[in-house]
């Protein structure tokens, strides 16, 4: 088969498109033939060399892919060969086929094209895992998530709203944030033009939020630990803004609230499955049922990686960028 | 009635017995006649002007007494004049006579006497929240717990063995790390000799630990996050070293870790009233049987709490120092 490979890290052009071996499925996993993969954060650092596949994943990018079951590896039930499927994926999404565990594996939801199904499983899985099974957003809550126009941020704000939260959201531009309106975002921040510490205070009368999703990790530890409501939880799953950040932990401490980081590709298998079954229970009928959707920004051709790459590194992209075959 | 008063913010001297008002209960409170009060930390900070009462509370400190119930105000079922009673207090233990809202009200578990009851509320309150409410620890997971021969310590060390914890403590002196041996602590870390993050990774063939309880602050933060385990919690309850501390982001996203801080003085009454319903249901019964008993360093007459002050400022008491009329 072919998949882009990454002989040398670094700039997008250290995509290459090159003929490698076909994979096997093993005990409890599927051949899935790749129909559509998607690019995510984390493929850019790994093209850059500075975020190596986990032990035993492949060596190919890509974390989520949707396609056709076309082998089943011994143990597994429940799924068939020409079954339409999407995945999450540890690895080798950006390829003509690729090796899935079941417990990652989701029908496509009714009403998406097997295209756009490549779009679901990254976000959902760390949106639901991270807002929902973690920091517990309840309805009447104030939620706020950085970067609200990206693939994360689409879906975060869409099922905020879904479960009767009020959500804000910050963006560079006004066409992003006219976006965040549309889907449903009720506190529009310009992070270019506006303190986004202020602007979440006087929407919420000097409350705070609730919970915030944040992707910029040391850059904004201090700005969103000020934003946090009392009993507030921040959830930061990207360090875009940096590592090392200062924690005023008095102020964590008066407002009783918690900081967790986490990130999906790096946990076990089983907590993988777990968090899929979640999506699947949770998100999978809200999608079906039209309340929320994927946002697809443009596809590109797969072979061309490099391309779809720029495009987010210039991150004037809203939503996803796919890869097709 | 009598009460230590603050006239000027300073040292143990500042404290001064002196007649005061005598409180009356409103709806939904009991007097208690306060046989013994007890020693926290916090009371120090009271002391020297750096933490006020909350809004409403008793401007005198104390966070916890034991007594008898004296009056009863409008509208309280379930408590009658005579009771023995021991109390989690938002201020105003150390004095003859304490107005306290029913939901912070506990009986003195069966075999403790009335004194020692006092040493109970605020530790147990204090663990069972952070250690079990908040960071979940479970059979079999290893916990830590800074300043083991605390009040909070010995307290932390007896319930997380209970539920099946291993435990590790640090402390700073061979007869403190005795003493937290006999409480059942199986890891022991001389803090002025050992680098508690190396001995506990040792201990636990690298792992860490799945939840710490520190008091620290600032000054343990980056250690504290270097000795979690994988899905680790850290649990801030002080900031004995300081107030802003380095959050290396990087290391708790890859353990997919929390840090959380509380404080409980300054939760509602009805945070307050839940977590003393959960102390009532899953500790009293482990103390009624002996499982866990309170740790008593001495009594000092309330009358002279500077003397009580100095043993805390001297750090070289074991559990909790009561103060008795």
């Amino acid at each position: 088969m072919h998949a882009i490979t990454i002989p040398e890290a670094g700039g997008p052009e250290a995509l290459v498109w090159a003929e490698v071996p076909d994979p096997v499925p093993g005990e409890g996993e599927v051949l899935v033939d790749v129909v559509a993969s998607a690019v995510n954060r984390a493929d850019l650092l790994q093209r850059q060399g500075f975020y190596n596949p986990p032990p035993g994943s492949s060596p190919y990018p890509g974390l989520e892919c949707a396609g056709r079951v076309t082998d089943i590896g011994p143990g597994v039930t429940g799924w068939k060969i020409g079954d339409e499927v999407c995945a999450l994926l540890a690895g080798g999404g950006y390829a003509e086929q690729v090796v899935v565990p079941v417990g990652q594996l989701l029908p496509v939801p009714d009403g998406i094209d097997l295209v756009t199904a490549a779009a679901l499983p990254e976000v959902t899985s760390t949106v639901w895992s991270n807002v929902f099974m973690i920091s517990h957003l309840r309805p009447g809550e104030t939620f706020l998530v950085h970067g609200g126009s990206s693939g994360i941020g689409t879906m975060a704000i869409q099922l905020a709203k879904a479960i009767g939260a009020t959500v804000a959201v910050t963006a560079g531009s006004k066409v992003k944030l006219d976006f965040c309106r549309e889907l449903g975002a009720d506190i529009l921040i310009n992070y270019r033009e506006q303190d986004f510490v202020e602007e979440i205070k006087r929407a919420t009368d000097g409350a705070g939020a609730d919970v915030i999703l944040d992707n910029m990790g040391a850059k904004y530890l201090d700005r969103n630990v000020q934003s946090l409501a009392t009993n507030g939880r921040l959830a930061i799953i990207g360090m875009q803004g940096g590592v090392k950040g200062e924690l005023n932990i008095a102020t964590l401490l008066n407002k009783r609230a918690a900081v967790t980081a986490t990130s999906l590709r790096g946990r076990p298998a089983e907590e993988k499955a777990s968090i899929v079954a979640a999506v699947r229970e949770h998100v999978w009928p809200l999608i079906g049922a039209g309340h929320v959707r994927p946002i697809v920004d443009r596809t590109v051709p797969m072979s061309d990686a490099a391309a779809a790459h720029r495009v987010l590194e210039e991150s004037s992209h809203i939503g996803k960028v796919l890869l097709v075959r």
